[in-house]
């Protein structure tokens, strides 16, 4: 297959992007879950094809939190930060933070240091779930007490914020920007976002509301990614509201492709399923289709259940 | 008593401040645990005695707060969070904050969304000690379940960082200011600060440890909230040095008062308080003595207890 039909991002066989339409679509791949992404290595940063661009962004965020975490004293912080971040299962929120940034025309290293957040984030937020629950347990592993569970969780959000704040020694000039995309972390992390999610979790478990509370949570994360993304890379007050909600719908799938409850059945699943790739492509369509194939490429991405 | 002398703090009579040294106080108020400080309804702002001081800001840091966490959807996020802010215990770190930023010459509603953030951190930490230890249930009440804290904790850092992030809507062209206040808190809450003490709390227990522990976390938030304060205020590199360290010293001692282990003895704890007193009020030497009085009233105060 030639690089040039590579690029163009595909739901089983179907490119999505000539027409911005899925009614033509189907998308079997979606139902298999898990759908694991293959992770290969590529020292491409430049994406060529869906997998690739998803590929190289994660291993570039990798890096930089690799490079922030490093296992060194106080061993009893950073030792479980560094396993709790990195075996957590992934989730394409970071990466959709660059490519918002990238879309807007700005540089993946303006957005790196709030995707490497919001990686701490999703990490600190699946910990929670493990001691809330104990559903995650074989998901991430567990090698520590649950105390050094809580408090590491309990460190990681604050570590991930002060990586953010940090950035603006790299970028001059860019604090008002930075600041912005703090208040938005924080309002996702706090009173208007996966808190409440977790609230509505834990007093109705899995109940007739959960894929409802889990899309919320999988909503936020990601709307606040693309808005966090669009912000730092200069967009527009349009742009950020767009790619807000992009996020937003993008998320949404998530939610619903790891939470489904399976006694719906999965026609009513692919109607949701449907409904909201249909309006995440619609905020797509202002920006130039020649830019929105890394974007698009995450749209049919599950590491839910990976 | 003229107002003139009451603005003069005092330990038990002798005032500390025409001298600035501490050989000749002796102190015996510092040893009567729990030493309450009466928290009387003013209206004036202007402190006039270290009692009042202490009042009429953490009044104000009330008030901000109120605003800020409103009993309003969700409440499953602010009902929990605005009980366990205001039910904790006091501390004095908020207060140290606001004065630490009028001695460097700001006014103090530049630092009331740091000292209200530092609130939040605080009674964030006293929720989490209740988890984990149940030690705190009495003093912050039991109203809610502790998944219900476990996630109103996780969230009360984030909304205490938002609350900072958005002051800079206030005082414009004060972005980079308040980007380095939160890089001090954020260092504060994770990497370097409360919960590297909470880790070592939570495995040594009640041991010889303990109080360094202890004086540790109490420190850290004193000290960061010392040195935020300057940052805010506009205080020089030096200035905001000095303050760091006052409040090192202030919440080391108030973590040695809160935390001290009885068969120590009480002339081993007054050599300890005397040591760090001489250090702290060795910080304020190079101040306008005529405006260190409201900074070096706190240093008498224990809310360990309260």
């Amino acid at each position: 297959m030639p690089s040039s039909a590579a690029a163009i991002p595909a739901i089983n066989g179907n490119s999505i992007l000539p027409h911005l339409r899925r009614s033509n679509l189907n998308r079997p791949l979606l139902f298999h879950r898990p759908r694991i992404v293959a992770i290969t290595a590529t020292s491409n940063a430049t994406a060529t094809s869906s997998t690739s661009y998803l590929t190289s962004v994660n291993e570039e965020i990798d890096a930089h939190l690799k490079q922030a975490i490093p296992i060194r004293p106080p061993l009893s912080v950073f030792e479980p930060m560094h396993h709790l971040t990195f075996a957590a299962p992934r989730t394409t929120a970071p990466a959709l933070c660059i490519a918002a940034c990238e879309l807007v025309g700005g540089h993946r290293r303006q957005a790196m240091a709030a995707a490497a957040a919001l990686r701490l984030m999703h990490a600190a937020a699946l910990t929670r779930d493990h001691i809330l629950s104990g559903r995650n347990r074989d998901r991430i592993g567990h090698s520590f007490e649950s105390n050094i569970e809580l408090l590491t969780g309990d460190g990681m959000v604050p570590f991930g914020l002060e990586l953010l704040a940090k950035s603006d020694d790299l970028t001059q000039s860019n604090s008002e920007r930075i600041l912005r995309a703090i208040i938005e972390i924080t309002q996702a992390m706090g009173s208007q976002g996966m808190a409440h999610g977790e609230h509505n979790h834990s007093h109705h478990g899995q109940s007739d509301h959960s894929d409802l509370v889990c899309r919320k949570k999988d909503a936020g994360l990601h709307s606040c990614a693309g808005a966090v993304g669009a912000i730092l890379g200069g967009g527009t007050e349009e742009e950020i509201e767009k790619l807000r909600r992009y996020g937003l719908y993008v998320g949404s799938m998530q939610g619903v492709l790891s939470n489904w409850v399976e006694s719906r059945g999965e026609s009513s699943m692919e109607k949701v399923l449907n409904e909201l790739e249909n309006l995440a492509l619609q905020e797509l369509e202002g920006f130039d289709r020649g830019n929105v194939q890394a974007i698009s490429s995450l749209l049919g991405t599950n590491f839910g259940d990976a």
